[in-house]
């Protein structure tokens, strides 16, 4: 029987509105029209003309028949015009699907015919591999070239992107998703074996995560927020959305250099920017050259991978404020943040940086992250023990894996988005990562956290950056092994290391052969452990 | 025919959860446990604790039946218990009814027989009228007891909070909305002629107004919030919810007293607070004896009536920023802004005084406010000058009138819930509004603004509140008449008004006549302008 409350008070025009965050451009514009949007070299424009861009974007898609529905893909570094097609390409009705930039030829075709793209917007500087994949592909397909300074015209692009705007309508009225369920962007993760899986997200979704990411950082209005997060990943964590919801200014890169880091955030005042560790590294070791005269404050953030406490004390005598947040591609990137306490700033460094180490708590508008243990599904003790499989439900979550219903009901098996990653619940109800299953080394019966070891290398001095693999051992089984960079002009021997590593570790932990060398990378500044396992022969890389 | 987005692709319990604002108190108290959540007097409690209340409070009322579609009304003050109630009540599935407290027995009566509410919380301040409400419905309610410092038991209460509390569980475990759709709270608008109308707000409405409350203001983490504007309006314009999220401190107030506003904002050290003018106004003429000592920033939150430039620059002399809001009960509270604009800062405070004045721009989340013409609901040019219907529309506008379908109809023609102030669009975006319908002054055929008349009278240091209403005169039709309020201490006679009105405004717009006394005002602090047109004898007080 219906209750007093559902007669006559249903859902309409006036009281109902589906989710979406292109509602963000449209209140930035109408609201600050005049205040700069984007900034891309000695180049910026308004909100009110980005708005009118995109809305030309939008309707030049529509008059070549691209609708709710079709895909549009995007090949582009952070370049203004993959601002503008966060929001034009959705504003169409279709579905944007940004790409890494550092595929290959053959990897960009497959996700060109898995996603079934009807368009390809190309920056010039990577038209060379965009149009290799075109070539692979065995249908037709419309090539935007987007112009790029000291770039040629690739052969075979339709028109550029510019006389695709010139086309459309600045003035065109688009009606926002029929549904707030309805897919915004496809994101493929990089998987390291086996084809990637598409990952789409629902406008919902994206709305959520768009306004979260403010909550999280108490991000005032406008913000000047810097690009060095690759906007292909994971829609640069929805912050092209948060930008416009706070009518902020984005500042365009197209390659991470810290010089030129260094120099936006001293002339733009940059107030916030995200990067994985990499970039954070990348920027501590060039600040006595490039960093100085900067006197504002700065909020950063750091997803990938747990600031180590050099990082965030280096990034404290910058007057830099690191927030570590935790996610994946299915949660729209971080989903989760290690929030900090008022009574954590009068600890010591090394306290603060293992409270920081945690991947916390669950976005504002996020439903809920936490360690269950997935044969029972029931959670895990909160006794910081107690491993489980770190689970996440809630609005930030993806619609499911693109044309792979297998993939995603095991993904969502339960109720719950299965992360894949091994952890811990603590008392104060933080999760902490203790490991990826494939990260845990067995030796000689006893596991090994492959994260463990790596914490302990971190806080060596002479260390950059670190990577432990398991390594086949005829005696234990498995032993780790040590992948290990070295801060510029430093210098350690594996007998040093192997030293400071006995202090800190039980015996068995101890690492039994350190290798030293750049780290492979993905283009999200990832590790490829897989890479590692193979140089090593573990038989762990076969599955990955 | 379905788009490959739409195949496999479903909603699940991982990836979509209903909208509520009870996550939030959710959030606090697993993230924020031992935080001050909640204080009253010398008392406070944490969010642990606050949720562990909440808890209790809805399973209890489960245990007795209550649960989805029921009304659970309360008669209380700003107290914790009526912070509770917010949560508790809807976690049981229940629909908050929150009372005027001013109002008398017959028409609570009549609210808790239209509303069919099942249980009364009342406070025993206002166990009297609530008792004698009591009395003359026709049917058996659950008065349960809210004690109170000073106050006696009233006859005829179930039983107290407090047991009630005690027969719940601590850690019950509640659903949540089955629906985003489903009602939170019914809200009674305070009509002067004819019913109340039942207003009914949906979690999902509760959930976005309670973010972009902390979105408007630049909201940081942990908020100081004093309850200066009543919880029963509005659902305290959902800042209970909005506290919640930002696990803040809700500082409960009894009484609306500037001395103990005062210290409670020096000895808390509030950062946030709401009201009406007339809050904003009491506090100005207690500072020289109250507002001392209070030496940090605190944001104020003005709704009602636009802010005077005396008014701003007055609290700018306590440190004190003032944030223009407007809207209604049917959206929420306030869900337009006088959104600033930095190059304001600079301006001198009359100037500041005039942008502020303006009703402004959606609330973040809510997707539209315009100005309309009723009868073919296109927009009226912006242009400042042409007058239409101020409308809103989007997701912070409630489900409809309880049990009155024509009247929910009516608020939703086309589209658009019609808010019946007359206003203007200025070139600038930002809506302005002129006057209520019914505040129009004809006189000799020309159309005067009471709210233009009033506007310049606020400007006279003489004068603490003003309100213009229509005299009915044999020559013109009506006349302006001016009742004023002095400052105290300060003094004004009929002439040098009508001087002061005479060099700004044409001469058919001075008031005829001026009366000198308190101003009747409701129970939310505005001003009664129909018991001013009853003392005038004016022919519109009959149809409001």
């Amino acid at each position: 029987m219906k209750t007093i409350y559902e007669l006559g008070l249903d859902k309409n025009a006036a009281n109902h509105v589906p989710l979406s965050p292109m509602t963000f451009l449209a209140r930035a514009a109408a609201v600050h029209p005049e205040r700069v949007a984007i900034v891309e070299g000695s180049r910026s424009q308004t909100w009110r003309e980005t708005d009118q861009r995109c809305r030309r974007l939008a309707s030049a898609l529509r008059a070549r028949g691209i609708g709710r529905g079709d895909t549009v893909a995007a090949l582009m570094p952070n370049v203004s015009a993959m601002v503008e097609a966060h929001f034009g390409v959705p504003m169409s009705g279709a579905v944007l699907n940004a790409l890494n930039t550092r595929l290959d030829a053959a990897t960009v075709a497959f996700m060109l015919a898995h996603g079934e793209a009807d368009v390809l917007l190309v920056d010039r500087e990577l038209a060379p591999v965009a149009m290799a994949a075109v070539d692979r592909l065995e249908r037709e397909i419309l090539v935007i070239d987007v112009e790029a300074e000291g770039f040629d015209a690739p052969a075979g692009a339709a028109l550029t992107y510019e006389a695709l705007l010139a086309e459309g309508d600045p003035t065109f009225v688009y009606e926002g998703p029929e549904d707030e369920w309805d897919a915004i962007c496809l994101n493929y993760t990089s998987g390291t074996t086996g084809d990637p899986k598409g990952v789409v997200y629902h406008h919902r979704g994206a709305f959520m995560n768009a306004v979260s990411n403010a909550l999280e950082w108490d991000m005032p209005k406008h913000p000047v927020y810097l690009w060095t997060l690759p906007l292909f990943h994971c829609n640069g964590w929805c912050f092209a959305w948060t930008v416009a919801a706070r009518a902020g200014v984005n500042i365009c890169l197209r390659k991470i250099d810290p010089a030129a880091i260094f120099a936006a955030i001293r002339d733009h005042r940059v107030t916030h920017y995200c990067g994985a560790p990499i970039v954070h590294s990348m920027l501590i070791d060039a600040a006595p050259e490039h960093g100085q005269g900067i006197d504002h404050a700065v909020q950063a953030m750091v997803a990938g991978a747990a600031p180590p406490a050099a990082m965030i004390e280096a990034m404290e005598g910058l007057g830099f404020d690191l927030t570590h947040v935790y996610g994946l591609t299915e949660t729209y990137g971080p989903a989760a943040v290690c929030e900090k306490h008022e009574d954590w700033t009068e600890l010591p460094v090394e306290d603060r940086a293992r409270l920081n180490a945690k991947q916390g708590v669950r976005y504002h508008l996020q439903e809920a992250i936490t360690v269950l243990d997935p044969a029972t599904m029931e959670p895990v003790p909160a006794d910081g023990e107690t491993v489980g499989e770190v689970m996440f439900r809630g609005n930030i979550t993806m619609k499911g894996y693109l044309k792979n219903p297998s993939a995603t009901q095991a993904a969502f098996a339960g109720g719950w988005f299965h992360t894949g990653d091994l952890g811990v619940l603590g008392p104060d109800g933080y999760v902490k990562i203790k490991d990826r299953s494939k990260d845990i080394i067995i030796s000689g019966g006893e596991n090994i956290s492959s994260l463990e070891v790596e914490d302990v290398l971190h806080r060596h001095p002479a260390v950059s950056a670190v990577a432990v693999v398991a390594q086949p051992d005829d005696k234990w089984g498995e032993t780790p092994c040590a992948f290990i960079e070295l801060r510029p002009g430093a210098e350690a021997t594996p007998e040093a290391l192997t030293a400071f590593c006995k202090e800190r570790l039980a015996g068995f932990k101890v690492p039994r052969n350190f290798v030293f060398g750049a780290l492979p990378r993905t283009s999200t500044g990832k590790v490829q452990k897989y890479e590692l396992r193979d140089r090593v022969g573990s038989a762990s890389a076969i599955d990955e």
